[in-house]
Formats: structure tokens, C-alpha cells, sequence
């Protein structure tokens, strides 16, 4: 089994639904992942640790998931100097502006790649796309995945002008 | 001189003047404190030795301010038992909502004793009262300064009076 | 029956799902408590005369949790020296930041340590880290609570490596 | 000297400069008005006893003006069953979002009239409208008042007509 | 039949739910009432004769109740010199701060006494606040209302010792 | 069939539930129009061309329907000079400001004309309304659905009358 | 002199130092056009009035740029068929939320043309494109002030290639 | 000169002062780079075709930075598969949340690398992060550099302590 090249953290085990559209396009992409539990403040020192073991093992980026006062992008992104890309969850109350603010307001010096409230997807091709700066296989395949997106938009006009908007969707 | 009860931390040496209402308080309560700059993403292996130190040396509680994704009192509530105060400290952007947000919602396990944005001195009342748990001359200070904070709204209303609402403050 | 060390206010009984959190810390680390329904507008005198009451009895911390234009941690702190403790709850409309900034937005001189939207379960272990200030072997058990939120999550790791991220959780 | 119908409370006296836009009103469509510093955490029973006696002397319209945590005219409106008015104050922080929840989403059964941030003309505007429910003389004051708003309109008008709206204002 | 002496208006018929709490309240006080559903936006001169109407037939108060750009109450205000008590509607987007924000933030000399969102009650209650500085017998049923609200939370706490808060309302 | 006046797009096509009430107005009013699934992301070329031979071959009102960073409408406005309309689309997080706040606040020279979030059927008689500018018969017809809106309030408020608001709507 | 085919109003003449940049646009397309102070709320009949006597002398879209609770644009699209384009001017509260979500969020019926906060240049281009639509002539200048945009970004490229990204601008 | 491996890019000529960090920390890590004056809606051409140029030119990762409705960076990154990394700028109105959500609420499919408002430092190291992908020697500089943003830190505990925190930064 290949040595992995991203690390993927979420805060809470409840943030694996939202995490889950991440690790499908990695998997998708194969790039070989791993995947963990750890909490910026229920367990720290397990967070920093595998923080550490991850980098020097052949990690190239992380992705970090948490909610609410979002530190665990931030405390990864201070025990690395690799890209760490953040992603806010939704959580119960002020509409994801608490998760969102504490993961991309960082100071000087510490930088998180911040995606979109739960666009765990994006976090996932972003890190293909700094992946794909030094595999230029990976970076034909990211192309690739770009015309298929545009392709899809494609046929859903077809089938659009071929329902007609009345009928489409139902 | 006394071991200090009390460890006050600031994300940055830029949020000292904010924080200095805090020490002055503490000062006014004779209450031994210590203070640094230490930042959560840029020095996070010394703020967490300088918890873990202050915890065992006999500090009872903490005091941080910080600002934008605000993780200061986060990390340190991650690494001791002891109460954290946080104080959200405002910046250019949000309204200080960024900061107030990462501090206040922490995850369950965690807490974050979070006073206003800005509220230095709120933050060192709030330590005073702590630490009055256990000492009968500081809660007795306590409840003088809340007289005080009294006599002198008593104070402003007979100034008012005698001045009249036209020509007072001017 | 010990005289109760803390006192729990709600501003209504519908606050009493989100209380429940706090009550059962409080009671899982044996800590002696009250807890009433009581409203900063609706009934304001036995708001305070029951904080008077209890200040005079021994309550040595206040928690205190209410929705929308939160005052009731406010007005608790008005009347007392002792540490207060805000749980600002969530409403229909502006997704808690009412009650949040009603609840921690306090003027200098009258502190509310804020926990997080809805944070009952932060506002119990908050109380009992300023209780554990005066009762070392209430800070021991808070270590070993921590030791055990760390080992959840390590827990957690485990079932995950071994389930796999796609069967986790289903 | 009549006795006041209305009285004004601030938090803070550095709210006086945005509440004397409020006490001009007042004077000059002769309401006789008391005007104190009392704040409802600094001085909760002064404020309250306050509130009694002007209650019973024969007040019958309550303005409060206050900032952050707004909790003054709540407080009022807690011990009075009089029309209570809240300016929220505008600080430095949040916008005022602050002020004017704390200070509007008060609970079902304990209504306080809001008005626009740091809007103080307005708050006696209402306190005068209220007043004339049972004083057709103000009644009438009220409506030249009305016209007299859409006469200066009108000049404002003219004078932009002759000035040509290049050089207006200049 | 009585003359109304307080007109309730709604921008739509969608928010007679919320409205309803208004009515229920002005019925129990005996407050003689007209209610209307009538558009600032689509019925705008209906809205205005309606509203002159009321003011020349004596109503003495008007409450508004709109959401998104809630103008209704606002132009209530533009066209009589009674108070006019303004609800925020809550609606699907922005947590109701849309509604509030049209509702209460009127330009010096029009004022709106804005009540919390959705809260229809607290509007009756304040029309009835209002009406009662000319008709002492129905202050003295506020403060009976006041006494009742009180009492209520009274009864509420013996409910909760007698259940004990594991099993109240359950 | 005539050429379309009228080109609406959307960013994605689960926003046609929405979009749809935008439709059918336009199919009201006889305008013919074009509609199509066009991301300002995934299909940028695809989206350019059709703005462009659009604009070529008649098209003389654009309406765009997008939500989250909400770029569709400002990159037609940056490939047209004919008026386009933005429609926010409420998603998941922060209550549709965000959808807002990308659709409407456009740099200097390439306006948006921006409508309420998730305001569709608004966004077509918008355009209808500019459409109008140069058909005296769409003008009038536009009076008419004036009158019609104004109609609907008086029957509703003659079904509440007839009903009472107690029974009305149940 | 032409007779007026746009009429701009202002809800207070502290508005014009933000409006004039309509102006300017206005003139400098040959548009003739209108300007008056009127307000929504202190001059709500001689608003309807203009508006009324303003559609019927041949103006075909109406600008309204207001502040706070910004009700003039909705008032003036209450009157009229034609298009209504609103401008929300910036406030010292809330950021400029208040005047966006008051001008944006109309009902279902009733579209305002919302540009950006403060974007009075942006109105005044977007009233032109609108007129454009039955003149070829402003049409093309249109597209000529489109190339004009881009040369000038070109010509600030050359510059700042010239000077060099650290002496550019200084 | 060695061909620029990053492409800076802004909305408007005065974001430079913004942007001027980025450049700075570029030029103090040897990377190439090139920086334009480019408007996703002034000169969406321009833009385009210098996105696909310095693509196929062998720019491996793009810095945008724009405000308000801040399309920039999602425009680029609707052109190409390399990372893009977006920069909202703060503005006049709404706390830079405008520039914020427009950056970083990317639909699926299309990721920007978001960092804080203003944090343009930030946004220039990323990319540094990303380039040290694949290129050790700048691995190291980067973990000397976070060496050194510890090593300032402590510098500044060294100043405070000798100072005084009375005497400190005065």
C-alpha cells in the first residue's frame, strides 16, 4: 500500500456525513489518505503528534474538518509548514459564520486554505490540484474532471430543452 | 514574591493595550500574575510548555486574549483543567464577531469562560471572583468594588444634577 | 443533604432540554446544586432575592441560562460578587446571536464568563473547574474527566480503522 | 414645577451626547422629564427603586438608553407595567447588533418599544406620541410637528432647485 | 360595538398565525379592535386611506405587523402621529434581521415602536401599555397581568421540585 | 416563435424549483424567453458564448438565479451591456446572505440589478417592467397586474372580515 | 429642454455627496432627468405625488437611494410600473446591512432594482441600460463605456509595469 | 529571469497597498512571479487569456485579490486546474463579509483557497506551501521561517519582561 500523501482530521466523529464527499474524490483521484478522529481540544497532544508522524512520513497536504470555534485547521497548520486546508462545518447556530471565521481569520504567518461551509468536495480537489503541481499525470486528470464538469452542465441543458423547464425534474 | 495565581496571555504584542486593563486589575486586587505574548499558530509548542509550567507551578487561573481566528484560550483550555478566561479581541474586520465566535464556541469538554470583545478588565473581575472561592478578603474586596462601581453611578447623578443635562460633559 | 455550591437559573422551562446537560455534570462530579426557573422580566424580585438567598447560603457560582435579549446572567451578576456563569440558548430568529451578545457583551465591572450557543454541558464544567480551585480532589477528577474525553476520541480512531470511512457510522 | 411624565435613563454617561437629542424633544413640546445615570448592572437597585418612585410619583413613560449587553430598558420593563422605550446604543463592536437585540427581543409578556440605534430623537418622539393618547393639545403639537417635517423637505427642495445639485451642500 | 381604538395590520395573510397572539391578547384586555391585511407594497393607497380612516375614527395605536423589507409600519408612521408598534415577521432567509432592521432603524422624526421578531404578543401588550396612560383601570389589570406572569414562573418552579428536573416535562 | 426577449440562467439546475415562479410570469406576459443551466464555474465558456450570441440575437433583458459565491450575474454583466437581473438563492448556510451579498455588490461600471433572495417571480416582472419601456402594451398590462395585486389584498381582507380572524385560513 | 426620462429622489440631502455620482453618469449619457430630496416617511404625499405626476410626464425609471430602514425605492415601485432602482446608503450602524436588506427584500409583486450599497454610479448605468433598450444609440455608447472600463485597466497595467509594483501609486 | 511560477492578481489598482504583502514575501522567497491589474468584470477577456497563458506558461499557482462581490478568484478558477488562492479585500460597508462570502462559497467542483480578510501575507505563503511541494530547499526556508516567527515571539517575551508590561510599546 502506498504511503499516504494527505492527511484527512475531523474534529468529531458527527463531522464524517459532511468529510465523507472529501475522501471519495481522493479515492477517486487515488491518492493514498489517511483518515482520523482528533479534536484541537479534547486531544491535542494525539493531534499534534500525528500531525508531526504525517509530515515527516510523506504527507504533502492536510485537510482539516470542525465546527463551531474551528480551531483544529489552525493547530495543524502550527505544527506544519505544509498546505492545510480547512473546512468550516455547519453547526446548529449562527449559520456556519462561527465555524467559517475561526478557520480563515488566521494571523499573519499561519495561512489555512479555507473552502466553503461544508464543501468537503473542494477540499478534496484542492488538494489534488497542489498534489497535480508536481504530478503531471494528476494534473491531466484534474483537467479531465474540469471538461466533465462542464460536460454534465451540458447534458442537464439537454435534457432541460428536451423536458422543457415545466416538466424537468419531476 | 508571591508565585503568581494568574497567567495572562496575548496572541500578539499589538493587543497590549487592550489587555493592560486587565493587569491593572489584577495589580488592584494584589493578585500575582504573569504575562507573555504567545501565540497559539506561531509559538504553539511554547504557549503549550507555558500552560503546562504555570499549571503545575500553581497558576488557578487563565487569562488570554487574541483576536481574528481567535485559538489562544481554545489551546490552553486543551491543556490544563483549570478555568480559561478568553478575551475576543476586535480587529479591522467583522466587527469582532470573527473573534468573539472562536472563542466562545467551543466544542462540549472544552469551556471557554468568554467575556465581551475587548473586555480586559471584565476578564481580570471575572479571575478576581475565581480565586475569591477560596479566599473570604478577596470576595470581600469584591463586593466593595462592587459598592464602589455604585457610589460612583451615585456619583455621576448628582454631578448631573448639579450641571444640569446641557452643560454636563462639556 | 449538602448545602448547594452551585445555583442554576433558566428564564423558562423550555430552556429545560439545554439545561439538562449541565445537570447532569453537576451531578456526575457531586456537586450540590439548585435550580429554578426564574425570569430577569417576569419575575424579577424572586430572581433576586433567590440569588441574594443563595449568595448568603454558600452558592459560590451562578449559572444562568436564558434566550433572545438575555439578561438574565446579567442580572444575576448585578447581585452578587460570585462568578456567573451565561448559557446563551438558541431561538427561531438570528440563529443565537441574540442571546449570545445580550450574554456576553456585559459593561466593564459587572463580568458573565459566556459559554457557547446552547453550551449547557461547558457552563456545569466550567463551574466545576472555579469549584475545583478550593478542592484538589475535584481538579483531579477533571484531569481524569479529560484523560477520558482524550481516550473517547482515540476510541473513536479505532472503531474507524476498523469499520473504514465508508462503513463508519452506518 | 410639574412633575415629569416621563423618565430618561442612561447606561452610562457617555451616552448623554446621543440621549440629549432626546431631552431636546422633550423640552420643547414642554414634557416635564427626570433624567438619571443608572445603570442595570452597576446600580440595579438604585435603578430599580428609581423606576418604583417614578412609577407611583406618576411617570408614565420609561426611556432607557444603553449599550452592549442593553439589558436597561428590560429591567425597567421588568418592574413597571408603564410603555418603556430602548435606545440602543451604538459601540464599537458588532455594529450596534448588540445593542438592538439586547434591547428589542424581549420575552412574550414584557415589551419594550424599540427604536433605531442611538435614534434618541425618535425615542421622544414616541414618549410624546404616547403622551398625547390623553392630551389633544400635544395631539395637535404632534401633527404641526409632522407638517413642519414636510415643509423643511420642501425647502430642501427649493433650495436643490436653485442651487442646481452641483453646487448644493458646498 | 365600541369604536376600535387600536388597528392591526399585516402586509400578507400568511402572518395572521403570528398575528394572532396580538389579537388574543387584545381581546382578553377588551381593547376594541379592527384588523386588516393590507400591503405598504400592493395596496399602498388602500393602506393609507385606511390608516386615515382609523386615525380621524379614533383609533389611538396601530401595530404593524411585515417581514423582508418590512415597510408597512413605516408608512403606518409616515401618514398619523399615533404610536404605531411595528412586529418583524421572521422569514425563510437572513434569522428575521431583514424584517427587524426595516422595522426599527425609521429616520429621525418617524419613529416605530419595534417590538422582537415575531413577537405579536408583546405589541398587544404594548398598545395596551399605551392606552392604559388614559384609563386607569386598565393599568391596574397590567399589573394584575404582571402579578400573573410572576405567578406563573412560581408555579412553574413547585412543578419542577415536585417532579425534580430529571422528569419535569417529561 | 418569436425570438426571445428574455434569457434566464441558473447555476445549477436544482435551483429551477425556484426559478420556475420566474418562468411562469414571463409566460403570463407572452414574453418569449431562452432558458438554461449555465455555471459562471464549471461552464464558464459555454456560459460567455451563450451571453454573447444572446446578446446578439436579441436578447434584451439577461436573468441570472445563483447561489453560495454567486458570480453568475455579475459575469454576464461583464460580457453585456444590456440590464441583467441577479436572483440570490438561499442555500444551507448563512441564511442567503452570502448568495446576496456575491449577486449585489458589484464594482463601479458593471451593475447587477439585484432582487430579494429567492425572489424569482420578482426577477421576471423586473424584467417585464424594462421590457416595458418600449411596449405601451406590456405597460399596460403591467397596470392591470398592479390593480390585480391590489384586488387580492381587498378580497382577502373581505374573506377575513367575512371569516374573522379567529376562523380565517383554518 | 428635453423633458425627463429618469427621476432621481433622495431620502435626506446628506445622501447627495453619494447620489451625485448618479448624476454625473446621468449627464454624461445626455439623460434628462430629475433630482429631488423626498422622503419616504416625512414627506410620504409629495413622494407620491412626484412619482405619480413624474410617470405620467414621461419618466420611465425612477432611482431612490435611502438609508436605514430604506423604504423609499419600495414606496416609490408601490406607485408606479416602471422600473424602480434603490440604492441602500451606508449608515453608521450595522455595516449597511439595515439599508440593503430594507431596499432587497420586497414582497412577491413588487420588485425593487437593488445595485450595491453606496453603487449610486452603478444605478445611474444601470437606469442607462435600461433606457437602452429602445435606443440603439445609447446602446452602442454603452458598449463604448464597456471598452473604456477595460482600456483603462490595460493602461493601469501598463503603468503599473512601468513603475513596478513597489513605486506604483506612490 | 526565470518564468514566473505564480500570477498575482487584483480587481482594482487599490488593493496594491493590500497586495504589496504578498509581493514582499514572494520576492523574500525567490519566487518568480507576475502581477496584474485585472477585473473579473471590467476586463473579463483580458483576465481570461492572461489566466490561460500564464497556465500554459507554466504558472503553477494564482493569488486574486478583489472585494465586494469578489469574483476574481472564482473566475480564474473557473480557467484553470491549477490552485487558486483568493484574498477578500475589506471594503466600506459590511465588515469585509461581502468580499469573504463571495471568495469562499465556491459551488462544488471549482475550490479557492480562501485566507482571511486582507491576509494577503498569508495568501502569499500558501502558495509558497504549495510551490514547496515539490521543491525541498523551499520546504526548509519555510520551516526556518516558522522557526523564526517562534523565535520573534520569544523575542518579544524577552522585550515585555524587561520592560514591563507598564512601560511596554510606550
Amino acid at each position: 500500500m502506498p504511503k499516504p500523501t494527505v492527511a484527512v482530521l475531523m474534529g468529531s466523529d458527527s463531522d464524517l456525513p459532511v468529510v465523507r464527499d472529501a475522501l471519495i474524490i481522493l479515492e477517486q483521484f487515488n491518492i493514498p489518505f489517511d483518515v482520523r478522529v482528533l479534536s484541537a481540544h479534547r486531544s491535542p497532544e494525539d493531534t499534534v503528534s500525528f500531525v508531526k508522524k504525517s509530515d515527516m512520513g510523506g504527507v504533502l497536504v492536510f485537510i482539516a474538518a470542525a465546527g463551531g470555534a474551528a480551531h483544529l485547521a489552525g493547530v495543524i497548520a502550527a505544527h506544519t509548514a505544509r498546505p492545510v486546508i480547512g473546512i468550516p462545518i455547519l453547526g446548529k447556530s449562527l449559520g456556519g459564520a462561527d465555524s467559517l471565521y475561526s478557520t480563515v481569520q488566521m494571523p499573519p504567518g499561519v495561512p489555512v486554505a479555507t473552502v466553503g461551509i461544508n464543501a468537503a468536495k473542494n477540499a478534496a480537489l484542492l488538494a489534488v490540484q497542489i498534489l497535480a503541481i508536481k504530478d503531471e499525470h494528476l494534473a491531466k486528470r484534474l483537467q479531465l474532471y474540469k471538461l466533465d464538469l462542464e460536460k454534465r452542465v451540458r447534458e442537464k441543458n439537454i435534457a432541460l430543452t428536451r423536458a422543457g423547464w415545466k416538466k424537468y425534474g419531476n
